[in-house]
């Protein structure tokens, strides 16, 4: 508790001025970070070493943030426990995969027609969504920050066509999470699998059907050239944040200069990763848009209606585990109405008339 | 030419990392940052003093940032030009205030059915956007980030309710540059007012409608109070964007470190600001939306017609201005087509779904 209301100060208060360079040059910290993904891959293995970089090279090597990619230091889902137990000084990496230790984590990734990315942004640093996020994890000595998401996902790719909700019944599809809780109940055999091995299931016939991230990540995997048909959105991953997780004790450590600068290099990288995936999602989904024999579609109306009653429960499940999980989804849903109402009359309609502008 | 080429090289190369501490300590920036609103003012104001408190707590006091409102040092919308003559070494404030300057500046905030905030940062980090930018602006001693959008706006407050295109024939309408432009080719009569005055005039009848931002700062004038209709979503302000400007020589004396400072402060602040006015607008919106006796809606079809094929004259007769203005302008369309077909399956239905599971 102690440990908790230290961080929420530090947060809270307003930025004081630097201490004087004599005593900013006294400590020097060494951080190693963990990623789950493979040093340098494009999106979120260039996000952490851009973070990385940036702290390192404005704190004049006072921070110097080494980073580590997929198994060189830890087990790639090894990396959020690593940095609990002081084995790292941070991770960057999907929320979604910590569900497993606590399935608040999820609702940073994905959540049943959940927060898209301006509104996870406002939530986190305006609506109330860091202090719910502080206070699941700062008792596991951890202080999470958002590092940007996918944007809304692909809900996944199919060998046959989805005609209607039968379609669905008994198909063996990959799916991960929250994802693969409401399609279990519109009766679809979810199935969990490596990433590396989607494209050859799918190829072999042992899955009929995919999801995997967007148009991006989704074309370096080839899935069109195995699966003719593409529906999107998903009904589940809509933010598909990462996020940069930094042991306690070490952030406690720094000074506040420091802590303000490791602040603005996240809240700029929420920025600029969610900016990187978007623009390769563009560029990703005109190739898709072009190939022949692809079928782009969103599903139909009766299995969106299947997916909400199914979300619904999901949704009861999540609220159902403790006092904590029903405020914590509470609030996060309540966030999510308000923005649906104010967009009724704002983003949706604008996209609609721009699509007609464009055709 | 020579300036320009040095400012490229400076963005596109990769971060060194930063002199020893010694090096590093021996210059002092004293920068005075002029902003077109009241110092602290919510919104805006509040975004300026948080970049300049973070440049300069992060950098030890090695670039200090002082910020001067509206008008105490110069002139609330001479802020651009103070910074290019040296007057002051940045600005904070709309790109559509500096228009008239080069038509071009307005895309920035305004364009009929333009980029979003989402895709708008995408653009500029990885487009081609910020390139472009610099290729007007470098050459005036200025380098200008952007530094967070409105969202898309209120389309216009009215006094009487419009039912078809013959209900905007000859209202005197409150708007400014590209809109205004818009709206008189469909026969309104645009009218150039300060903001402060719009609600007396409302009032009085002098004016038949106004536009002014979104939710958050139109409730702050308390418009539903002298104007019965609401009218939702604008064609044109989409992502409202306010951005920094920079005296190029003052940019050019920085170290690379302190340089990585201010890129990643003003892509922090652009995440930053944005989320803070969305948060700010569910909050309005939601007191708007129970407000008695206000209609909220969006314009009937009749109206959006005649507002896209306006909008087509005035994109065409901005193109029409110059070489540089045509490339520009069909660079900036190009990944508006290009957005608008992905968000086609993604955002667009999505937003629609949500929709229904929450009613």
């Amino acid at each position: 508790m102690k440990r908790r209301s230290l961080i929420a100060a530090a947060i809270a208060a307003p930025a004081a001025l630097a201490a004087p360079r004599v005593a900013r040059a006294q400590a020097q910290h060494n951080w190693k970070l963990v990623t789950s993904v493979p040093r340098g891959l494009p999106g979120p293995g260039v996000s952490a070493l851009r973070w990385a970089e940036r702290i390192t090279q404005m704190s004049g090597g006072e921070i110097r943030v080494q980073v580590f990619g997929a198994g060189e230091l830890v087990a790639p889902f090894g990396t959020q426990e690593a940095v609990e137990s002081g084995t790292a000084e941070a991770y960057h990496g999907s929320g979604s995969w910590f569900s497993g230790r606590d399935i608040a984590h999820s609702f940073f990734t994905a959540a049943p027609f959940g927060l898209t990315f301006d509104e996870m942004h406002a939530w986190m640093y305006y609506g109330g969504g860091q202090e719910l996020l502080n206070e699941f994890t700062n008792d596991r000595n951890l202080q999470i920050f958002i590092g940007g998401g996918s944007g809304v996902q692909t809900a996944g790719w199919f060998k046959n066509e989805v005609k209607s909700l039968d379609d669905l019944k008994g198909v063996n599809f990959r799916a991960a999470g929250l994802y693969g809780e409401v399609l279990r109940k519109v009766g679809v055999n979810p199935v969990s699998i490596p990433p590396g091995e989607i494209f050859a299931a799918l190829q072999s016939g042992t899955l009929d059907g995919a999801e995997w991230v967007g148009p991006a990540n989704d074309l370096a995997f080839g899935f069109e050239n195995v699966a003719g048909y593409m529906y999107a959105p998903s009904p589940v991953e809509i933010y598909g944040g990462i996020e940069f997780g930094i042991n306690l004790d070490a952030w406690q450590a720094l000074t506040d200069a420091q802590r303000t600068m490791v602040e603005a290099v996240s809240e700029a990288e929420a920025n600029r990763s969610s900016a990187d995936t978007f623009h390769a999602n563009l560029q990703a989904y005109e190739k898709l848009n072009a190939a022949p024999d692809l079928v782009i579609d969103t599903f139909p109306d009766d299995v969106w209606q299947a997916l909400k009653d199914a979300s619904r429960e999901v949704i009861d499940e999540v609220k159902d585990t403790s006092d904590f999980h029903r405020r914590f989804v509470e609030a996060y849903y309540a966030y999510a109405r308000k923005s649906t109402e104010y967009k009724r009359y704002y983003d949706t309609p604008f996209l609609v008339e721009r699509e007609s502008f464009f055709s």
